[in-house]
């Protein structure tokens, strides 16, 4: 699964601290649209209207490695660095222009809701897995 | 009606922007916040863990006269202006010690979810209207 | 200035709430980019990287009529409502398609930083005030 | 430096997303508001009002174990794991009564502003690492 998919946007004045630079939290945020404006490239949808399954974070981590300011017009490469029988493991690499700001990487699990709405570990669906996969 | 609630909580360092100064879009947070505290000082949750029914907004406003700065300990006083048959409507006052900061309002109408997920307006509980008069 | 200018952006997974929709919070935030977004398309930037002179909010105000879900596509229409001397005040429109799901406005006034940290009321920049006429 | 320093405080309505728990992106805030009240606590503030140096990230992760809820009372044990020359690593467990739902790091440099606004790697002040070395 080597390929990767980009995702641009621009930092928005809010995403900015006293400091005069995003505050890293964003840089969360910003992986995360990309993640679902991957899904939606490939038919997809991380939160259909009526979701029969969820994908809850079990890892975050960022390596932050340059500042972004207000209006920087920021890319997201992400790929989908491995998919478990019920995980799936996404790499992303920040840029502005040529500069890597910084590298990050998120886990999910995919779970259902039983009736009692109990929270249970299930297979990602197989027709997700397939389109994840297609990407390479 | 006439009496307050006092809500007291510090300006975290994400709040603030590039101009140094709180964002303006956290006030409406700070208004919202205190409102929440007061159903709970009163016994209630705006959304107890299976919600009958829910508050959305109908009109939020705020006139800022200064800013908030990093670590300031911040009071918002909310009292509840008016309670239609379907709405409530809330006044708050932001203050910093003595100094006004903000003053703002917002109005919520009561809703209930029918089981085939349509949205419809309903009147405000009695419970909660009676909890929410006690208070004068 | 009748004219109108244009901003869409698709709504953000961390922007709804528990409730399924939109936080009314980021309703101001959607305001805002579409101001600063108007100010670009203007050739200006409302926070240049050594700013003479600031644009904080005396008020921001919004009618909630619809909600927005996770990835709707959101248009926000923009107007420079009146331009006074020291202030401007914005008019918008929020809409999904055709239907309108809310109505707002900010109000903005011109300050200038003293060499010793005093904010300061001042007249609008000029090339601002022709600028902003000129999308008429 | 085994000391713990413990911050309590209350899951907001809107730091919760669709799924109706709370974003991942709200862990890592969490974390950083325990972090500057460890500041406060030891007499100290992470950004003064004119600050000589800043504590940009270098690095931020997280585990996340358990979700959390619109109003629940979170605990975050922050403690001081390592300081390096130029860097301070805190290590958090956040915790809802006796269960542990998320544990995390985060990695800060020391920078300072050279008059012409470039930022320079620097040592942590000697009063930060005597006070950061007080909690053991």
């Amino acid at each position: 699964m080597p390929a990767e998919f980009s995702y641009v946007r621009r930092v928005q004045f809010y995403e900015t601290d006293l400091a005069g630079i995003v505050h890293f939290s964003w840089y969360f945020r910003y992986m995360e649209e990309a993640e679902h404006a991957l899904w939606r490239h490939l038919g997809l949808s991380i939160s259909p209207p009526e979701p029969e399954f969820g994908f809850p974070r079990v890892n975050a981590s960022c390596d932050f490695k340059a500042p972004l300011r207000f209006e920087d017009e920021l890319e997201v490469r992400i790929r989908v660095e491995s998919i478990g029988s019920r995980s799936i493991r996404y790499a992303c690499t920040l840029c502005l222009g040529d500069a890597v700001v910084a590298t990050g990487s998120m886990t999910s699990v995919c779970v259902a809701h039983d009736a009692d709405g109990v929270v249970r570990s299930i297979d990602v669906p197989e027709a997700v897995v397939a389109r994840l996969r297609g990407m390479a």
